[in-house]
């Protein structure tokens, strides 16, 4: 049986052995849900970069630079991280360069791994049935806030361990935890992350919408993969 | 309002400030049960060791030596990490030296904490009306496994957590967690743990016994804390 774990924190990354599995890096909120949703909508690809400088610096070979840090836009940059501005006409054919808070330094932290692919709610299914039928042992990279836990990650991160619980085995405690937690909150996951720590710095910076939305679950059938350093369809 | 906050792995220590907190260390398999049994019985004291050969040396001092890697027993040393290796004439009146494969490395990252206490479900209520009375914020440390997280810490933090929740605010999304987790396996919590790695690890070793000893509720009311490095009562 193949099996499946759950890294809770970028910075437990050096516990787990990679370059055997399929990575799937999350962010929830929202770093990952704003390049599925990106890619969804014809974006032709999307580069991630762990340092500000180093992805303000692709603005000038024909990238739309996108930023966070600490849930805000950054001085310079073309966008945010609100998935409403990855849609439709604002992405359609075009280079994206991100960094995030979180999402892209869990990715910096992937790229030893034999693969690494993206995952959100609003990719769920497509996700789930990626790793079904792969060949790999699968470990799921929560992005967390700062090195820390947080719910939203670990929930994504159980909703697959209890959608594939029948076909990989849980390696340690990480996926059965998130398992519980999923299967607690799955019938209203809003009220279930109503006090988490990021829902609540979220409703202060007034992105309400993005929460709601990034929750919503199959909005999109694309599995995001890295390729040579960069995301594509 | 106090705030309370919990360190799922020792491995993410240093992304919390503990100068100004008391930090509970806990490691329910086995080793903070098997400290508090040790005090509850009457040894005069436990001095914890990151490394076994400095844990060995104690012996040469009139130590009782305790040491315990991947849940074995250590040649050269007294005793292992059963707390019925803790009770009675076995350990009254004695000094022991102990080190452990997750529990006294958490507590060695620990010791820059305003003060260290020792959790266990053994000793639940007399930590938690000690929390309650003091002035300190609260960091719990679970001991884990080799840097993961395990389940039985991580209940035992929700436990500290629900007990407390009306005096102390979460920090963070961990209490959340930790706090949710225990709710669902209160009612039996030898059940709820039954597929985690580490009572899997534990049922190879036969040692069901332990198990069930060191989830028993309030066996105990002492409250061990380091002091000059070792811990009484």
């Amino acid at each position: 049986m193949k099996t499946i774990d759950v890294c809770l924190s970028p910075e437990l990354m050096h516990l787990y052995e990679v370059r055997s599995r399929t990575v799937v890096v999350v962010d929830i909120l929202r770093a990952t849900s704003c390049m599925v949703t990106a890619l969804a909508h014809g974006a032709e690809s999307i580069t991630p970069f762990a340092k500000l400088e180093e992805c303000l610096n692709m603005k000038s070979k024909g990238y739309i630079t996108s930023g966070e840090r600490d849930g805000k836009k950054v001085d310079g940059f073309d966008k945010g991280n609100s998935p409403f501005e990855y849609m439709g006409d604002q992405v359609h054919g075009l280079k994206i360069a991100f960094t995030t808070t979180n999402g892209t330094q869990a990715i910096e932290k992937s790229k030893n791994a034999k693969e690494v692919i993206i995952g959100s709610f609003l990719n769920l299914s497509s996700v789930v049935k990626y790793l079904l039928l792969g060949e790999n042992n699968v470990l799921i990279v929560c992005a967390g806030w700062k090195g820390r836990i947080n719910l939203e990650d670990t929930l994504f991160a159980g909703a697959v361990v209890e959608k594939l619980k029948d076909y990989l085995g849980p390696d340690c405690d990480a996926p059965l935890a998130a398992r519980h937690l999923y299967n607690l909150a799955k019938e209203d996951m809003a009220q279930f992350l109503n006090n988490s720590s990021h829902v609540k710095r979220l409703n202060r910076l007034n992105i309400y919408r993005d929460f709601e939305f990034c929750l919503s679950v199959d909005q999109y059938k694309i599995l995001p993969r890295l390729q040579n350093g960069v995301f594509v369809v």
